[in-house]
């Protein structure tokens, strides 16, 4: 999360990229002109050490040094942090926003966050401890305890008054949240329906009671999920007793959607998901997140193996049979992930749940067999007019038939299981499923092939 | 695109899906204190047709019956337009969203759209006919022409004053546009800035002039970039003389960024991209959706087929090398998709770009042998257990090695190219260029083979 958007930007990055050449430490004055997306663009490229990039942070100072800071990667916040004396690191630290501050401390050495956390001035440290107890992955991880609230009982003109203070240290004051003493969520009202009330109308009668919030052990996708469905700039998040404790904000929904899509793309090409940039992912640490898949796809794909090796006196008889082999289980495997990426993404979507699963079945069968017909009929004429083998044509195309037909049911009904069961349903659209798929249909391929040779 | 996000809305779909049960008709009250997205769930699931859902709009009246008609899926919209006489569908059209607007006017019956266009009061049809001429996918197809806009000489206090004139018909006033008499866009103000101004001060003097915007040409993409970047909630969208046009809001956004993903995910799983929800998409078009690539694919695997055949020879000698044609294909496609995901998402998210070309080079060369000595090691051994043939061992093991490499650099440089040339370098991370590595991977196994059985 970032402090509030607000539009007192300068110049984009890319038309000054001479300035990287330039000593950024020679015009700090320049640099502070510019927003903090840019500084810290620009730090990131001129490819300082972690001191050197510190020095010139404490230089710009106060909160465009604090944005500047929580707007770098998390490996260059988390190198910074690790490399100075913690005191020198203090100024930048108290000024992040609490939630990034959060995120920070719990991804650096712990002795580091423990020899800083008593060094923290009070109302900093609370915050960052009240933080700390939320679950990864639930909206009250995600929060910021920067909101703006007011008590009922003022008036529009009082409010706006006292907004006007409040503003300076609230992540957004475009909602203001109606709580009482105890922090019980009572209202919220918009600041532009704020703006056009009368000064004199008290806050009780503009508010909004029925307010949308989630719960701060609610997951991350209805958190996202609420949001974007009424296009709130922020959403509160209450606890079990509907007591206010945070906002999440629309910047937010926006990074969990891109973290959450980059690790549905992971997951489905079969890489475990790393957060870093592709080019900063150290070599060794790449090789093994992509070295163990592999290596657990090459032993499923043993299956497919050890199904060819046993038939392997058909094989012998006609060896042409393994000629097609490569197209029999291509085709499935298309077909079974095209199926289930459909149903993974409206899962995604929230278009379809598990309860669908009848309306989905009579879809996919319905579906595999036309597709099952159509390419087994193309695959007979293209056989038997390459092998001139009449028996061959049958056997792939018949085979085809069967497997699309398979593989189409497991892409689309798999992924529902698993929803059902409390799984990741992504879990379907990766190559594991396909390389199980693949030995199921060349195991179908020479049934298919033993019935028919027989017959 | 929606109206101004606001927080006035009541309790979510979930709670209330008994009312589903019930007549809607009978309690029209009731369903207009509701948020427009909850109102546009209902009806979409009562599963009423499109003249029954008109009446039931034109009964909550104004502008909530035109938000919730811009918020159903566009197939309902369309369905409604073109059912109903053109002048009961006034009513709803005019109180839509300009941009909102003009995405439903592109896509009914062009009869439809030429009946409705004349009707439409002028101030709206400018509006639409403005959007009109916008290419698809450019930041001037998707803004609106809703902003706030100011002259810079009045004061703050004049400011907030007009803004609340301005405010019912802004989809945004948390972001206001300073403008001269041409339109050219001199200055920004945010309205949390505006409030804590002194009301004397003139804008000139408090506004940001330094302001970031997107030409009407940008594609969606930069617009998106920038827009996030900076955490905006809107993004000003201007001429190349610097006329303001429109602005992009972050909700805009959130819903390209959706609709790229599915796209990317329809891609990669070789369907067609389409834009209806899965289970409202007829059976008989995405069967041609999914044929058509599922027949290329067939097609292209030939290719495999050919392969084989040509060395059928090698196969009679040995017919356990065909054992191993799944697994060296299954190895180097997965290999080839990883790196392929990986590229394609660093570019998206603007990791990397075509430049880059000599770092991935070194990088992926060097992984793709480090991947190919593990993973052929691990094959030997596992080929001279299951066969105790030795040489069959060094074939696999040594083939792995190759293709291994060759797929490592075909996918990481391949969308770099791709990029490069300005296709979409998503393509590659699709099935099909993953068919013609099998086919390029099976001949590396028949040259590794040929080569060994000969020495």
């Amino acid at each position: 999360m970032t402090c509030a958007p607000c539009p007192n930007a300068c110049t984009p990055a890319e038309s000054v990229t001479e300035a990287e050449a330039h000593p950024l430490m020679g015009d700090i004055e320049a640099l502070r002109q510019r927003h903090p997306s840019d500084i810290a663009d620009l730090l990131e490229q001129a490819g300082l050490d972690p001191n050197e990039l510190v020095d010139i942070l404490l230089k710009i100072g106060n909160s465009v040094a604090g944005e500047t800071f929580s707007r770098l990667s998390m490996e260059t916040q988390k190198a910074c942090l690790e490399a100075g004396p913690v005191k020198r690191m203090l100024q930048l630290v108290e000024h992040m926003e609490p939630d990034d501050r959060v995120d920070l401390l719990k991804k650096v050495d712990p002795e580091v966050s423990e020899g800083l956390m008593p060094l923290i001035a009070q109302a900093e440290r609370n915050a960052t401890q009240r933080l700390w107890k939320y679950e990864e992955g639930t909206a009250g991880a995600e929060m910021t305890t920067e909101y703006a609230f007011l008590s009922a009982d003022i008036t529009v003109g009082e409010a706006l008054a006292q907004l006007r203070l409040q503003a300076p240290n609230r992540e957004t004051i475009y909602y203001v949240y109606i709580t009482d003493a105890e922090r019980h969520l009572l209202g919220v009202i918009s600041l532009r329906h704020l703006i056009m009330s009368k000064p004199r109308q008290r806050l009780c009668e503009v508010m909004t009671t029925d307010v949308i919030s989630v719960f701060h052990d609610a997951s991350l996708d209805t958190t996202v999920q609420q949001l974007t469905k009424y296009d709130f700039i922020a959403l509160p998040v209450v606890d079990h007793q509907n007591r206010l404790l945070g906002i999440v904000t629309f910047d937010d929904a926006m990074d969990i959607v891109k973290a959450e899509n980059t690790e549905d793309f992971q997951r489905i090409s079969a890489v475990l998901p790393f957060e870093e940039e592709y080019l900063r992912r150290p070599l060794g640490r790449l090789f093994w997140s992509r070295f163990w898949w592999l290596a657990i796809l090459l032993f499923t794909s043993i299956l497919s193996t050890s199904v060819m090796a046993y038939h392997a006196d058909i094989l012998h008889q006609m060896v042409a049979l393994s000629f097609f082999i490569p197209m029999v289980i291509g085709a499935s495997g298309n077909a079974g992930t095209q199926s289930a990426t459909m149903v993974v993404r409206a899962l995604a979507l929230g278009e379809i749940r598990p309860r669908d699963f009848p309306r989905v079945f009579s879809r996919e069968l319905l579906m595999g067999l036309a597709l099952g017909l159509a390419l087994g009929g193309m695959a007979l004429l293209r056989v038997f007019w390459q092998e001139e083998n009449l028996l061959l044509g049958y056997i792939v195309g018949m085979a085809l038939v069967v497997t699309l037909l398979t593989a189409n049911l497991v892409g689309s009904l798999l992924p529902l299981l698993l929803k059902k069961l409390k799984f990741d349903p992504a879990l379907t659209a990766g190559p594991f499923i396909a390389t199980i798929i693949d030995a199921v249909g060349i195991a179908i391929y020479f049934q298919v092939a033993i019935w028919l040779m027989r017959g």
